[in-house]
């Protein structure tokens, strides 16, 4: 196994009713001017904002309000929000809503804590120094963005989305209420659980470093989603349901399940953002769309762990040969995704790229890595293109 | 389920070598004058204390050092430590070694940071305002206190062994190397995963508020200690082994392993206080001693979370009736303790308690847990002297 660090600070207040806990958190992490940044109108139409602002009202704590953090944020929003925090002398980001809203909070955080152009850091120009402190209301269970290091911000000019990771931009809490998610539409339920165990999953199959418990855990988070999401797809408004893959999407990308190996494959996820960035198409969609094809690709280059998983989180039946059980093992998954109405190819998903699409995506994703990347096989540019053509 | 809080602050550098770091974490929470505090004279001999004060030393950061934090660690230590770094003007504690270093160190930093008498906290009286901020080089993978919020403190006068719990006292880091555990007496070792798998399994066997995920986590940490203290019977300089049990205590307390359930059972730890103040045993080895005796008398009570321990930890045949189930699932708990050469009674543990000390311990134990206390079943003292009557 490999060494590790482990840095989860963010306070995690859950359950029902916990957003009126807003203006107290607010103060012990000292915030005094308030940002809220939110995606679309929902958290408005809901009554959340109202509840939020009131609560904040009550307690004497000054805020502006900054709406618009679209799937894939963009840049310009980014610009928007620092330059608004600059004039409003902002000391605290509070974002309420998914890992959108998150990420672009996270990203003005960084605009306002560092010298220069925020995207340097997206960019892998430069490193930050530092992020205003930041606290969330959660509405949507997906990206883990509420306790982990990362954001992801697109570019408006040539579509190109990309991650920064720092322990900086750790938002200080999170404030998890599973009833704020039952509303919403089955599509992004079933997205947004998708996304949760991905980011299990890129961690899992790696070919370094693993550890006994870091993979019990892993398998147990991924056995309890894939549950509770089939639940979901009956009863969306199932209490203990929703609270079992809320914080199920915490733990996914807090770090806890990837301790002790080298860091993941993500390959998946980087194949994704290409089709995110290009197609604007919900993140956890892409990649069901697209991680029966990598599978496929890669698993006789990582076979003992598709075989671990194929016993120990599909479950299937312990017969025939290592290679025999692994592909079985990824047939069960993309039968999970098929059934709660997931898709498991690009024509699913309801983008059709031509050839030359293809290979700007592939282009895109190898420049975007540095060249080749991978755990459980190195891809190249090459290996990209074939993964998005087979994904057809 | 339960809300719940979940807050784990500290950061967590794990693998060879970490406590080269220790400087550099030092700094990074401000610190410039520490009390370094460890228990007996192993860190000494070790070299571990001379390789931590010159990496401190090469730094330029100033410290003084006071040893003897014992097992139950005492009160006096406690006084003495207090006056010791307000005299220095100690602004950061380092406890270098097991539990007993980390409580004593968390105790002074009570002390420190706020009026009047530290022990107060301990004896239910009031509340802690702070404490003063606390790194820990782990040296022992056991009580967890190392991420924990909780620290345990004997009162000579009386024997009297109390716990307090507040966030305050969670370590700023924590620097873990499983190396630095290789030396341990077998016995030491055994009580220490005996102690990481009981804060587990003190928040499994609940009546109240459980989480599939939490339970997920939870059965697979368990399995994970089961095994690896096994192999660390025979091969005791298993790294591996040794980080999987180390990263294991850690998890099993700071909180992961009770999101949503009603707080836990902690019967079995309160009942081993008692032994651990009266008898000054190894508190491992206590748990162990008691805990087949506390099962058999409440899993009636507690039958279905008995299943499912039997089922998904102890991995026991799915046959006869729940009752026998759960009753072969104590069993094999018993046996696996009987493997690692851990007690399973007081004869074992080597106390022989006349009957007035068994009605002493029943008696302050109810006091101690203010009359009544108990998830799996509530247990007043008769209840408890019964068990311990039972468990000879």
């Amino acid at each position: 196994m490999f060494d590790f660090k482990y840095f989860t600070p963010t306070k995690v207040i859950f359950g029902k009713n916990t957003e009126s806990k807003v203006a107290e958190l607010v103060k012990e992490f000292g915030g005094t001017k308030l940002l809220i940044h939110y995606g679309g109108g929902s958290v408005v139409r809901s009554g959340l904002l109202k509840r939020v602002t009131d609560c904040l009202d009550a307690a004497g704590i000054g805020y502006v309000t900054l709406g618009g953090a679209v799937p894939n944020p963009h840049l310009g929003l980014v610009y928007e929000g620092i330059e608004l925090c600059k004039k409003e002398n902002v000391d605290f980001l509070l974002a309420v809503g998914g890992g959108s809203a998150i990420d672009s909070a996270k990203a003005i955080g960084y605009g306002l804590a560092n010298e220069g152009d925020v995207w340097d850091f997206y960019d892998y120009k430069r490193q930050a120094k530092g992020c205003l402190p930041l606290g969330v209301i959660l509405t949507l269970a997906a990206t883990g963005s509420e306790m982990s290091d990362s954001s992801v911000i697109t570019k408006e000019e040539g579509l190109v989305k990309r991650g920064y990771s720092s322990d900086y931009a750790r938002p200080k809490f999170a404030i998890m209420n599973p009833e704020l998610t039952m509303t919403l539409p089955d599509y992004q339920t079933a997205c947004g659980c998708t996304d949760i165990m991905m980011h299990t999953m890129e961690r899992y199959f790696t070919n370094g470093g693993n550890m006994e418990i870091t993979d019990a855990l892993a398998e147990g988070l991924l056995r309890t989603v894939k549950k509770n999401a089939l639940t979901l797809c009956k009863n969306p408004k199932d209490y203990d349901a929703r609270a079992e893959v809320m914080w199920a999407g915490s733990l996914a990308h807090n770090g806890l399940t990837g301790c002790g190996n080298d860091g993941g494959d993500w390959m998946t996820h980087k194949l994704e953002h290409e089709l995110g960035g290009l197609y604007d198409v919900a993140h956890g969609a892409g990649l069901a769309a697209i991680w029966g094809t990598w599978a496929r690709y890669v698993y006789k280059n990582c076979l003992p762990r598709f075989v671990k998983f194929a016993l120990n989180v599909m479950e299937v039946e312990n017969k025939g040969s290592d290679e025999e059980i692994a592909l079985a093992g990824i047939e069960a998954m993309e039968d999970f995704y098929r059934s709660i109405n997931m898709p498991t190819n690009l024509r699913e998903l309801g983008v059709e790229p031509t050839e030359d699409e293809l290979k700007l995506m592939a282009h895109k994703c190898a420049v975007g890595v540095g060249g080749q990347m991978g755990s459980a096989r190195v891809l190249r540019e090459e290996d990209m293109l074939n993964i998005y053509r087979a994904s057809m």
